[in-house]
């Protein structure tokens, strides 16, 4: 890297893609870990996931495991999976049920909020007080959980204010999870994400993606036919829905403008019409599952979640999709997609995973295939940071800033 | 590292080879990328691949992907393969046709020549004069293709008049590709250079080769009747052929000195007998194609072109077999293989692959095997360089000394 | 790493484990392998597998290939298996026999005390003398061969005078290889060591083994039961043999101390008693091929060596297994696990490798299965030393006072 992270922010110009290093620099890399992912709020994964006090999954944060767990009266704990004796790993499988933690090699047991209870075979004046599994902060807000592995304890108030009255009649809390997939991206995450925030590549790249929503379309080429189209849609919504949260909050085409860089907002969250004729985000526009959480009928268009730096979801009357980034190095991304589903839906009677699952795995997978492409183009010598479309990469452009901004002031990036 | 480069260099000793860091040292390698394979004119491929404008392949250079394409009347454009707007490789094809280069990403569509034509979405003030691909230098010289890297214009005129003259009979421009074969080799990229400086190692490592050739014998070991057999060669070609250019011009058994590395002369081609009842190199040295270019008649030896830092040639009357090598890291060489004849050959009826690619297949497989031997040892905290034979290791010597100097210099291994 | 490897030696705490560092850093990996790997004495292999003149074989130690082959007279030579004139590797066979050290690269020709005896094709005035093989100090006793690539000569005669007497009578000077199992663990060497130095672990990672021994007994666990039980086992042993060597050392639960820290003693056997029933570490106890050595009798217990940095050995009276580690990496360690048995057992008809090798081929990848998901969990930030236990971990603190005392004073750690 050519000098200092500062040197290589200062280059940056407002409204021109980010400078080579960004991508590739394992300096750049080690301070994204240190400045964003490590103090920020993560989506760790699904409150569906572990219903029953005991029911934990692992997920890996640059070099930690961690162990989230559902421990008494509902609580979520997340641990770090390390034991305190030796610093084995304690649960090495994805996911599982646990009445106490017991550590393979020598059998430390830890209860499900992680406090030490027994280590036959050391000393006696050994105080077990001292040697709890280290914690992680955890919150969960209607069914989603989010972690953050910062020492000091990071306010979550703000964002569960905004998120739990849009999220709470989809029903994430009472969904089950029908399908994960997991993907390996050869590209650093922030080029998954800058993809994630336009839709100027949608036309030729989603051909599925784009016959079910209006976010391909921008101020320079919404025609008047389109913009009918939108309006005819959202008048439809909105005399049924007097709820303001049922009712569609994004009227116009376009993508809601989406970070905030100058406030630090990392989450948002707003329902979008469909297009005419679609029920669901899906192949065909129909249904592919029984109705969510409080909806009773289609008409709710798309719930849409973001939240800074590694989780979407785009939720249909009938389904949500999850979409969560971890970072495995500088040109590399450990991305899982999940499909949910209302808890007692049946798979085979209620819905048919051939059905529920292409749409977004067949869109995920074509911009897998972009970002990787990406990355090997920004790895050129030859590569020079290009100017974004005002029109259609206006939220690229606040995303670049949101980055740089803090990556600037060296600190967590979502702490509000 | 054991100190700087300069340190390095200056330990070397003339007549012993390289320190141990020149083979797998990280700073080397960087030092090599830009002080010789980044100025340097590279061989990049073959006219004849890419014979009709919007005929493309591309080719991988330390980290940058390049695209060799044919133009209007004729004209080879080298393009870096990297999108003006967010940096999207263009063609992630090894090789195709296209009459507009479309980047996959939004579109931005570029001419064949690298101009940027349209970039629909992006505000109507953006000067499209200013986001034209990266161009490289290409030329090319009787159907072989060369490019470099280097900001600055770099002179080809010389090797153009040293080259062509010999390179015409062969009709490489009027060839076609019969077959290529890819090879990923474990070994840094002078080692496979050190290996084809010098047929010392022939005798017993090539079998197929020595029966065709006179390059392993050498000043201590070229016996009355060799020397006969070797004179006797020559003067039926030389009776046949009053053309210097067809005509013998390395007439001695032993390799031809190359390269010159005090007047930094990187590129050399001549003319040299093959073997009493060698018509071509092949198994049984019969011919193995029809005649390629203006031959008639397969007394014409083995025309041999190479040139630093990435190419050789070795051509019988027959058929023309090309060697490129692409540093992939310190420790490996991307190394292509092509098999030409002429271009109205048929295989089936003209040409049999299974004679066509045996010799010089079994030959490279030979040297790379070596080349990799090699590496694991030069690794070895116990190397020490050695010294060359006299005898039979000048022009690897050569090599050598060509290297350093560039090394020392700090610039283009070869501008003339 | 955080600072020079100094003030992380000296954080470390007498009674807890080590810091992360130690386990991932690259500095520290170095470091060990000047200071501990390079210098000290490694076991390299058994000398049953080259028994006669020109039997070798190869292994790797860092970036070194060393050959061991055995010469004239029965001795036994350790080279550096690299060419003195351009590197090549010699040998690439991990065993094999050969009357000369021909490199396959040029033919330059040595003996099996790696002098050079001709390079045909240098010049005349080369001093051949200059250009043997160079030698790495090699050391066999009572069938076990160790080298050391240190420059100085090291001394060796206290490990033989103490080794031999308790080596002699198992005779694996007399012995024959009836099975190899080569293992890459995913873990650092001294986490591989470390799991060796306790049987903390035992209870419930190791059915097979716990059954045949009473190793996993300690202070605090150990009932008037078991005391009873292993004075019985002693006591019969003791009647029989009079003979010292024969007898059993061990007489206690628990496991030998090893390594000395303070004396540097790298080096210990012992003989230690079986539990009632069993003849042999076989899965059920039984003798799984002939008597080994000077045993006519199963009452001998089992013979333990051990050596640091790099071997261990059980040897019961009918077979034994040897355990060589080799690290590839700060992460990665390379072991090999050998059964021995005697020189005239017959496969199929004297032993069987179902019944040989089942005991000791799970306890060791019950093992690495442990080390792995260690490293996995040293690597967490969240990692921090532990304590060991006073009972059970006795060992595991003294290796790691050898290691820091080793580390610290930046010389060979087995130098007597």
């Amino acid at each position: 890297m050519q000098g200092p992270i500062e040197s290589l922010i200062a280059q940056c110009r407002p409204g021109w893609s980010l400078e080579r290093d960004f991508y590739s620099d394992v300096e750049v890399y080690r301070r994204e870990m240190d400045g964003i992912w490590r103090p920020g709020w993560l989506f760790a994964g699904h409150g569906c996931e572990i219903p029953r006090a005991g029911d934990y999954f692992t997920l890996e944060i640059d070099t930690d495991s961690i162990l989230v767990i559902r421990g008494e009266n509902q609580a979520i704990h997340a641990l770090h999976n390390v034991c305190r004796h030796r610093g084995s790993l304690i649960c090495d499988h994805p996911s599982g049920h646990a009445n106490r933690l017991v550590c393979p090699y020598h059998q430390w047991t830890y209860g499900l909020d992680g406090s030490l209870l027994a280590c036959r075979g050391m000393q006696d004046n050994l105080d077990k007080s001292k040697f709890g599994l280290h914690r992680v902060q955890a919150q969960e807000v209607e069914g989603l959980i989010f972690i953050s592995l910062a020492a000091q304890s990071v306010a979550f108030d703000t964002a569960r204010q905004s998120l739990a009255p849009l999220l709470r009649p989809q029903g994430f809390a009472r969904a089950k999870v029908a399908s994960t997939m997991d993907y390996l991206v050869r590209a650093n995450w922030k080029l998954v994400w800058e993809n994630n925030r336009e839709c100027y590549h949608c036309n030729l790249n989603h051909p599925q993606y784009i016959k079910a929503n209006f976010d391909h379309y921008n101020a320079d080429d919404t025609t008047p036919r389109i913009q009918q189209e939108i309006a005819a849609v959202v008048a439809q919504s909105e005399t049924k829905w007097a709820d303001a949260v049922l009712a569609p909050a994004h009227r116009q085409t376009g993508m809601t403008v989406f970070p905030d860089a100058e406030h630090h907002i990392w989450f948002s969250a707003n329902r979008t019409p469909l297009a005419e004729g679609y029920a669901s985000e899906s192949m065909d526009g129909k249904r592919v599952a029984p109705f969510m959480g409080d909806y009773r009928d289609a008409s709710v268009g798309t719930l849409r979640v973001r939240t800074l730096p590694n989780f979407w979801n785009h939720a249909s009357c009938d389904h949500g999709v999850s979409t969560r980034l971890l970072p495995a190095g500088p040109q590399l991304t450990a991305v899982r997609v999940w499909w949910l589903v209302d808890q007692n839906a049946v798979e085979g009677r209620d819905y048919d995973l051939a059905k529920l699952t292409p749409f977004w795995q067949l869109t995920s997978e074509q911009d897998w295939r972009i970002c990787e492409r990406q990355q090997r183009g920004v790895n050129s010598s030859a590569y020079r940071p290009g100017p974004y479309s005002t029109y259609k990469e206006y939220n690229v452009e606040s995303w670049a800033r949101w980055y740089l901004n803090v990556m600037r002031e060296g600190v967590g990036g979502n702490c509000q």
